[in-house]
């Protein structure tokens, strides 16, 4: 199958380049009879969207969603919802130069040489611009998560070096979204905003890590083998632009853990049975066990930097290349909701795979 | 769909409990006139078979694997191939105690709530016995990328808090086989056997990282957005049980990184365009650059270890569980072949995608 | 999977309800630098639309595509092609009725029951409005297949008990498209018309046989077991509104041969392999055999009709219904270009997926 | 995907050769802890097996059914099942003559061209052998439907130009299996008993027409646009080895009726929704309308047949051929059983589907 869709029963297809007319979203299997409305959707939206604040890139985009199809009197009718933003502020001219040369760090080249053609107005396909599909539908997918109780929280972990200690059990949407950088822990927060706009200031670009926690899980959702819900989930965050390391639990750590401390205790309090610790991050072969369910995902700094740097033309000559064209000098405050959207539409898919095969 | 399949075009099915008749594997949509024998694929497994020597479990398994069709004449009909290998060594009566409690930092409650039923038999599917089909399949992805001059190598990168500094770019499998934990600095391989056997004899476990590198992949492979190369390969790689986490290029590491030292110039060299680093591990926006693809696997502990753990019986009830049951202390030596296999059907996959659409 | 895509690697979504803001369809998997314009999709899109002349629906929609993606400077990119059509003349007050009953022979009642909710304006998603996404989509599989010199003609061959005797082989989209009901017998032509246009004036409808036929087929489309090609078409056409048979080579007739005169011998002709005969309609085991590839699909009486009739409201009691509503008398003229599409779209996929495998 | 697999929630994927070693099928999806034994997949495999009675082929063959995996303790796990029937009559040397030219009617010639290479033997893959795995995955399918009162009934309807007249609303599975062709009309059975006679000593064959009624279906199975039950259907039982057409409900006679008696009234009694008539055989708008479901599926006739044919050598020479190998002269009494394992799986897929999304 072709690479822009994801899931299974709960299925989006996204499309779109940065500079063509529009961007948008299919998505196909969502139940029926959910309250929909644009307004709903454009609260996650705007969270993602550019220009929020002196962190992100300039582009200016009201990033206003259409609903196409699929609602009718303010209710989902179970057929395909077409979702759809029209592209304001492209400015393909800042990308003239770039038509002949492949960025660093950029899809210009892969793309150029998979396809023998490419849209080299802001990255084309390849722009982060496509993920506002999957914010778009991860709004929907959370409608679903919402009646069963499950609740995500995506936050800015690290930036560069500077690295918050987060409780995920505690943490709240509050805490994440009193700053710019949309990490919970204030201090660190300040810290962080100031480093990036140390490195802005410079040209430069840097990275960092998102956590995510989902609460209120039901034991059950994930597939044995190759379907596992960790398995899914990391396949949905390394599908974002920019990512290059996934977590689950203790992740890389566990690696330094004997089984003796690693292995969470089951304990039963009252008929219900939990775990003593959680370094297994609320999966256990794959399927979720009913605790936190904590991840990690790595993004490297923003390729595009206005530094210059030494690359080839697509005539194959070396050459310098300078960057142009707007950007995030950091993409760890405008990926958090992007991260809360690929692991909403990761469960709701699952949620439904568990009803049709195990109730 | 079920989660028991992967891949989209080079498609695999496993099937098979630890201790039921049999574990096996039907590969769907295999090209047709590839030379093929029982032989071939019994190399692969023989690297992952149980009982190799003293750092593996006991259960003693002749694992030969027997091709019940899509075979004619020595050569791949183009048809299902189905492997099948018999258990022989299944002592099912170690298992008898664990039939009414969970084990820690294994599957079974999670199955047991998700089916309200389970084999509790060595796992059940939630054995890594299951991996026999990987691996099988894997030896004959590994036939499609030979012809394309596509070779894959895992080794242990790490036991516990020893690490091994290796050079992707020049390790040999000769290396790596040269010692029983497959590690390819000799010197480190015997630190990290040793630190094996003493945990083993205490009865705990330890975790560890596997690094792969896949070398000769051309330009082209994996498609943008859902289906990156990176996605799949993380999807490929977490279903892998045991498996924690998973990094591409610098991974983790590249979030301390400026885009200005992380971003990999190109340079042309006599017509050939490379890239002067590979922070990127030889994919960009998802897509296969041509440089090595190099990846690493965090392995938890594994989870059967010989002391005493707090649990609960499957009525409720807290209590104390002690492990019985065959098993390896460290996952590592024989998840280098799973890692291979795993990778390899995802490379297969996407080679068979792109000749479909680009060629 | 949701339904509303359809091909494995050629594979299409359309979204859009009959009222709703708009029609449209998304296509992933079209190979990259197939040169592509609006006005070549206009072309098969204007062959479809409603109100084209007498015989059809007298709702006006010039149905002008817009692509909103997927094509850069003339050529297609390898990335999702996005296409709208907006929705017009949808005039949802001749419907205000209907959304208190189910109208016979409609899809009313099985949305509402399957759903528990339903847009009542003009069919929603169950009008055939929704094959506007088919038939733009069509001319894009259209692109691909004359590469191969593959090409496909649809026809009316029978209205009522009005029957064309057609030579598949010879037929011409000249002929085809030299009358309203594309019939290329234009005696026969003459005839269907007369019966739709009194038809019509009685306020009732009626169905007939579309036939197609696919010349320049290479050998080796199709998969053998589940997807042979034959099967796959057959879903395709059936999956057309109002559609209730489909046969290829001699249908139902083969059931009343013996083999010896049923099956196609084979021969030799410099060099060259044919069949003397074509019962099998171009398929033998599910995969093309290089002989033109023949089927017909059996189109039920248009359901809306100005009769009055039996039904029951929504609330479960007996009543009358009279529609209203434009539609039209007979579905065959405007369901040619459809069953082209759908054809079209099934080889391409076909063509893909033998690419993938066997080149 | 590759084609060897079926359905997207209950999916089964069938392998082997004809004279392979063995044949098989892996169902995936299956839900937990239904009751599933040998013995009653068995029940149905024998009413599929060859060497049955004198009309049926000559081989012989126990087709004994093996589960290797996903039944514990008598109950199904939700994991895989794999089923085994071994291959014990194969006569290879019956088509030695065969590896060098194309029996016309098979598919010989076209796996030939598209795969470069072919099993000989006894057909292959493109044996009616490969439908043991069908029925045996058909059997596991019933059980689904069984818990939903669903039930399947599939039968004879003619031979040649021997038609019976059936009432599928009243049809027994008694009055069914009375006979050797199984046809419900018990004075045509033995008609259509005597031909098939006088066909065989001829050494010809002949084809005929199986019907299916299934009652007790719910409201609301199949979906919208692509995936309707009538075509999910139409696809099932067109990739039956030997079949050339389908129809649902009134089918091909449809085209000649009005609509103003093709329309089902729609009425309601007690609060029961029905219709008055069923010409739409129990699907309205793709989706099951709760009325018994009638589909008519028509086979050739059987392309083995004993007299000698014209035909071309794999070298491209026109020669005579004369057919050995053991065959049935005609396909329908061993269809019959096909069609119901079919039918079965298609609902069950569209069950699941349907509670995932709606339910």
């Amino acid at each position: 199958m072709p690479g822009n869709s994801f899931g299974e029963l709960f299925r989006i297809t996204t499309w779109g380049e940065s500079h063509g007319g529009a961007v948008g979203v299919v998505i196909d299997g969502c139940p029926p009879r959910l309250k929909l409305s644009e307004a709903l959707i454009q609260r996650d939206l705007d969270r993602r969207k550019p220009g929020q604040n002196e962190l992100t890139t300039e582009r200016a985009e009201s990033d206003a969603v259409q609903i196409l199809s699929g609602v009718f009197q303010g209710k989902t009718l179970g057929t395909p919802i077409s979702l759809l933003v029209w592209n304001e502020d492209a400015r393909s001219e800042d990308y003239l130069g770039f038509s002949r040369m492949f960025r660093p760090g950029h899809a210009d080249y892969t793309y150029e040489q998979k396809y023998g053609v490419r849209n080299w107005q802001g990255g084309g396909r390849a722009s982060a611009r496509e993920t506002v599909g999957r914010v778009a539908a991860g709004a929907i997918a959370k409608l679903i998560l919402q009646k069963e109780k499950i609740s995500i929280l995506a936050y800015t972990k690290s930036v560069g070096r500077i690295e918050a200690a987060v409780n995920p059990a505690t943490v709240t949407r509050e805490a994440i979204d009193k700053n710019l950088v949309r990490c919970p822990v204030q201090a660190k927060a300040r810290e962080m905003e100031k480093l990036i706009t140390t490195i802005k200031a410079k040209g430069d670009s840097i990275g960092g890590i998102v956590e995510c926690v989902i609460r209120g899980c039901p034991v059950g959702l994930g597939e044995p083998v190759f379907d596992k819900l960790s398995a899914d989930l990391a396949k949905a965050c390394l599908s974002i632009p920019a990512t290059k390391g996934f977590e689950i639990g203790d992740g890389f750590a566990s690696t330094r853990l004997y089984g003796s401390n690693h292995n969470d205790p089951f304990q039963a309090t009252r008929g219900k049975i939990t775990t003593k610790t959680n370094h297994a991050g609320g999966i256990l072969g794959g399927i979720s066990s009913g605790q936190d369910i904590i991840l990690r995902i790595a993004f490297k700094p923003t390729s595009t930097i206005g530094l210059r740097q030494q690359t080839v033309t697509t005539a194959g000559k070396n050459t310098m290349i300078e960057a142009r064209g707007r950007h995030d000098p950091c993409v760890l405050p405008r990926a958090v909701p992007v991260v809360e959207a690929m692991v909403a539409i990761t469960l709701s898919d699952h949620l439904l795979r568990y009803k049709a095969q195990c109730l």
